[in-house]
């Protein structure tokens, strides 16, 4: 038997050797587990190696920056070739980790902000894309081919043992931290506050058994509100689409649970619910069930009882009082503040829900959208994973059943599936004029000249079984063909290339087929779609919606 | 503004309230969070209120049985009409709540032993389903529409502070935790062991933050070893399947990440690895990362330096200390033991891997399969989400890649997605001699009975990308046509009525155009699949692979 020679010959706990070695060494910089403030880049040189796989924890809100901060400051000499996982490129740091040689390839799910240069650096040969992930997917392969050496994370409160308290900012930290802690990895989280037991922390979010080191940061981690929209931006035309998104989509199909992006589309759904969604007598009928993040459009929803339970991917700056004081709605834990957790909502947003309801910024002939436009590689984040059918989804709602496609043969109805709804709601034209339906992706030639295999696409065009558009919406879950498709398509694009190839016969064969809805087959009067329906017209309304318990950040107060 | 009103009137934690009113009246029954064992059923009548969502984890293996042969006891007069919610239904008890009309619904995901008595059950109607799902969507629904009220878990240990230790057997346990932790929900835990303080618990795996009530139960949990498998049935059949999917399937496409299923097939590439594998020079070169319970038969593997990684969904009993061995292969704690988390390996097994790949009792002449035979219903376990492609998924790996299609057009090969790797690894007649190819699924006749709105399929044949039978290889990712699926199917499904349903000519078509391959084809002999190749032909040869680290239970030794 061979394998015995070789037992005694391999040495099978090569990392938890490396580790120890390098605990032992920064030990007398370090107090426990605390690592001093100013000793944070000496220790981060000592106990990172070259060639590690680092993960850097830029969420989509909250970023471990002192972390990044701390490590863009250490010697490219002793530390280089870093191969950096992040769910969100979101701070200038992240890049000058790049830029200075520190470190040299990334695998990340986000860029935002920093997709041009990005692009750039990538041109630049400077920096090496692994793979551009979603949320999901770069969680998934942390437990299988992209194991971390070390987890760069973020928490509000750290005890003397390394127990974690993140508050309402949980987001990504337990799906980073749990694949190294668990593979001798090394944990390091900064924290806004070192207490000395675990009595003094409001709960404990990670366990010290996971943690190696806590450092406490020069500052409050920085969080941004990402999801914060001001009623006041919200445009009549957005109101005549929440209009049709209720009436020919959430009561056609009995939608109750559900996810919105963060455009202005769906915040004018959120705040028509109480006012045009009253006046149709649906609350308590449809969408109960929210994963989201907490939306301070959700509010005047929220108050006037249209909404069961809420779900969080991560918090939302200001929100916090407002969620503590809801707990029938919000997940709070024992202590009374919010718990969010983005791999958990990611899973339930895929899983759970009867519909994902977002917007884009091109879509083809086809259907396919993407939000790459021209030198951006921006990433995919959460949509894709929530704007698909998830094919290994097995039990049925009203909502899912109803894209099923009925069969006169009773076996083939049978083995039909139900799909889950996924919405592209988008006006034709964009600020600027620049128009949404294109006969070219912008995502394609990015693909070509960044070296991708596959063009970056959001959400593919058979995954869309609605669009809606400020002319209407079309069923494409009833599409009998790609032509069929490409129709109905054509028929809500407006005035763009894509919407002058329709034909109006056809347009009008589709519409009497019950296939494309205009606002007038819905019974809508566009001329009703007027602000006046929204429950909150501007920041300083939800803040009286909520009591005062929401607490707005200065950018977004007027008064 | 409407809202105003109703914030004062409205309670906001009613929840919390009920929760809270409940710990006061146990407090007399209870010493801090210990529940004294002898006081359970007492307890257990006054957190439960009737009608309440309550999570029993029956996981795959481990069981919190003390605290279900517990719920079973209280008075039926008092506690009824419970929601019950259950990943795996796998003890007599479980029903017995049924019959004793403590319990009324149910949402489960796998119910094996128990499949034929829940029909009855539900056929009497003592027994209502809320929904057969996934792993994965079940506990996506516990964030969304089925929040639980009260969790019945399991653990190694706890402390008197309510700390858990579940040791290997993580499994379930956070998933069915956090949700309730998070909404004022009740959670209750069986330990074999209490200790007195944290410092005594070889890690936390779950903090005492989220837990309400410990309890030492009169006996260690039941587990099952559910993933041993005694290399002595392997069978020269399965061999040569095994030769053929390494050479037809994991080398052709390059497959790095994988999950096996537990039938004796998927085995034998377990055990033909360190020898047929060798033979051919791909050490190293294919199936380098696991998503896998502890499957004793990988050992071999393992031992001779194929494998690099392996991601628990959960444990697998007598593989404790070799796993504690091995933790550069192991994702294993600081106190050295493993931690499995299903809810995790679900996702690694959906999104990061190249292939998943298994067995079924019935497949029809499109290629969908269903573990659901006449009578029984057996829920979907992890299947169906490990086996199907995952249309969220947005990287690429190699295997991935190979499954698209390449067109001609650029823009359209851009535009075209790759595919997780979904393999049906069956022979065409089972023992007993039961055809595995059938004209009609029986799952549609049960989904009838039971009332269901869609069979229970476990793997639809639009998301099989390869057939393997004795007979040989179906690439049915490259069929072009329904028809050409079904052609491909007929020609491996041997002497079935499927398989009769063959034309010679067509089959010969489709070994030349690459669709289909015979083992010839592969250049694989059948007279050299025997089991001379297997690394370890019984237990006993694994236990020495392991160097004695092995353990398996009494029922696998035989000598």
């Amino acid at each position: 038997m061979g394998g015995l020679v070789q037992l005694k010959e391999r040495i099978w706990n090569k990392r938890r050797q490396a580790k120890q070695t390098k605990l032992d060494i920064v030990s007398e910089y370090t107090d426990g587990v605390v690592i001093p403030t100013a000793q944070i880049v000496t220790v981060l040189e000592k106990l990172i190696s070259s060639g590690d796989k680092v993960i850097l924890e830029g969420n989509n809100q909250k970023q471990a920056d002192f972390l990044s901060r701390s490590l863009v400051q250490v010697n490219p000499e002793i530390l280089h070739d870093l191969h950096m996982i992040m769910p969100s490129v979101g701070r200038t740091e992240h890049l000058d980790l790049f830029e200075k040689g520190i470190a040299k390839k990334i695998d990340f799910a986000y860029a935002g902000t920093q997709s041009l240069r990005i692009s750039q650096l990538l041109e630049d040969g400077l920096l090496e894309i692994g793979a551009i992930h979603t949320y999901a997917e770069l969680y998934a392969r942390l437990m299988v081919d992209l194991i971390p050496n070390v987890v760069l994370s973020a928490g509000f409160m750290a005890d003397r043992k390394g127990n974690i308290y993140t508050g309402s900012s949980t987001e990504d930290t337990p799906a980073l931290i749990e694949p190294a802690a668990f593979s001798d990895g090394i944990v390091i989280v900064q924290v806004n506050e070192l207490v000395d037991d675990v009595s003094e922390l409001p709960r404990v979010d990670i366990p010290a058994s996971w943690v190696d080191f806590v450092v406490v940061a020069d500052k409050p981690f920085y969080i941004e509100p990402l999801f914060t929209r001001d009623p006041k931006h919200i445009k009549p035309v957005h109101i005549l689409m929440a209009m049709m998104a209720i009436k020919g989509i959430y009561v056609k199909h009995n939608v109750q649970s559900l996810n919105h992006g963060i455009g202005f589309n769906t915040t004018a759904i959120e705040l028509i619910l109480p006012t045009y969604g009253e006046s149709l007598g649906l609350k308590g009928k449809i969408c109960k069930n929210w994963t989201l993040n907490p939306h301070p459009t959700l509010i005047p929803a929220i108050e006037s009882g249209w909404v069961e339970s809420v779900f969080c991917f991560g918090s939302e700056l200001g929100m916090e009082k407002y969620v503590a004081a809801r707990p029938d709605i919000f997940f709070t834990g024992k202590d009374g503040s919010m718990r969010s957790n983005r791999m958990m909502s990611q899973m339930a947003g895929q899983y759970a829900i009867d519909m994902f309801i977002g917007a884009t910024l091109q879509i083809d002939a086809d259907g396919h959208s993407s939000t790459v436009t021209k030198g951006r590689l921006a990433g995919f984040g959460g949509a894709p994973n929530l704007g698909h059918d998830p094919r290994g989804r097995r039990h049925a709602t009203p909502a899912w059943l109803d894209m099923r496609q009925i069969s006169t043969d009773e076996t083939a109805t049978y083995l039909a599936r139900g799909k889950k709804l996924v919405v592209q709601m988008v006006e034709t034209f964009q600020d600027g004029g620049k128009a949404t339906f294109v006969n070219r992706l912008d995502a394609i030639d990015v693909a070509k000249k960044a070296g991708m295999p596959v063009a970056p696409i959001m959400i593919y065009g058979d995954d869309v079984t609605h669009l809606l558009t400020e002319e209407g919406i079309a069923y494409l879950y009833k599409a009998r063909s790609l032509q069929e498709r490409q129709e109905m398509i054509a028929a809500v694009a407006g005035v763009t290339s894509i919407g002058l190839n329709h034909n109006s016969a056809t347009t009008q064969r589709l519409r009497e087929e019950g296939l494309v809805v205009f606002p007038e087959d819905l019974g809508i009067r566009r001329t009703d779609a007027t602000r006046e329906l929204l429950a909150a017209k501007n920041i300083a309304d939800l803040v009286d919606w909520s009591d005062g318990l929401y607490e707005p950040p200065a950018k977004f107060r007027s008064w």
